[in-house]
């Protein structure tokens, strides 16, 4: 039985599919929508179809780009000697907002996951092998996540590299800035400690 | 700056314009749908589109309806002895998935509010009483928001409905069922004994 209009039904149901929005948000989205001026709805509508067509992942870094190369591989200004291996692009964004960070990038897609068959094969290692014979590259960051797969990812490209004589460095894993020691966990007070440094 | 790819970027500006959508979610969903199948996301822009450009309000009874009449004020089987006066198209729906009611609808599409600058031209009472001459109609139900401005519509309603000859009715309030007592507020605690039935 449906209880709404056919194409607001539809409108509902494939909002519901987005992740994070059951079936009374999505109705309230649905509802919101159709509040609105209709050239705000197809704004949205035109959005969704743009951000399809009209990016690419960047065949140098991987990273999501509306160009090819990307802006970050194209920038003769951003240093050619440090590379930063992050899993999404957007871990780049998040390393981009610090303002600190001026090297190049490379987007993996994931990381391993053997649970969920997610080996080197369906990241994109390959790749990333084929830009370390560039003559200016001397370090490489490992910026994957502090998690399981993350460690895993980035213990696998650190023992694929390092033969490579290339500089392999991880980001600091400690208490978060602000954070509170009482409140941490015990793996990142352990991290913490394992990582501290002399004054 | 831009952080993102443009299109990307916009994409996330246009998923923070939804209500309870903020930015970081917005990113979430935006990337959802980029790993999407271009087929999925076509289809949420085309349902958006959609509820726009195919559905209409029943200039009988207001309601939201992909035909005009809408099905309910089609349907000859529906007691056209009842009307039930609802603030919105959703509440038609809470209604109907009752099961319990076979009368006719009526959506207002708000309620008063002077605050809001919302008085009866606003809402679709004079459509509401250009039905109340149908020979058919014995009772009105008013069903608006037990809030304080569906409070103050329905007894305006009333006040104005009443005259005509009609039995006019507002919905019952009191204790949700499953609802604890002791949790109750008290405007619905009061409303409940006032409402107390003789067993």
């Amino acid at each position: 039985m449906l209880y709404y209009a056919e194409p607001v039904s539809r409108l509902i149901e494939e909002l519901s599919k987005l992740p994070g929005i059951g079936p009374k948000t999505a109705q309230r989205l649905a509802f919101f929508l159709l509040r609105q001026k209709r050239s705000d709805a197809v704004a949205l509508a035109r959005a969704i179809v743009d951000a399809h067509d009209k990016t690419l992942y960047c065949s140098c870094c991987m990273n999501l780009s509306d160009s090819d190369p990307c802006r970050f591989c194209q920038d003769e200004r951003r240093d050619r000697s440090i590379l930063c291996v992050v899993e999404d692009p957007r871990d780049v964004v998040a390393i981009e907002k610090t303002r600190d960070y001026h090297g190049l990038y490379h987007v993996l897609h994931g990381s391993l996951s053997p649970m969920e068959g997610i080996g080197p094969e369906q990241l994109k290692v390959k790749e990333l092998m084929a830009r370390l014979s560039s003559p200016a590259l001397q370090e490489v960051i490992l910026a994957s996540n502090p998690t399981v797969e993350g460690e895993a990812t980035s213990a696998y490209l650190a023992r694929l590299i390092k033969p490579m004589g290339l500089k392999v460095t991880r980001i600091a894993h400690g208490l978060p800035v602000g954070g509170d020691l009482e409140y941490a966990d015990q793996v990142t007070l352990v991290r913490a400690l394992e990582g501290r440094r002399e004054l």
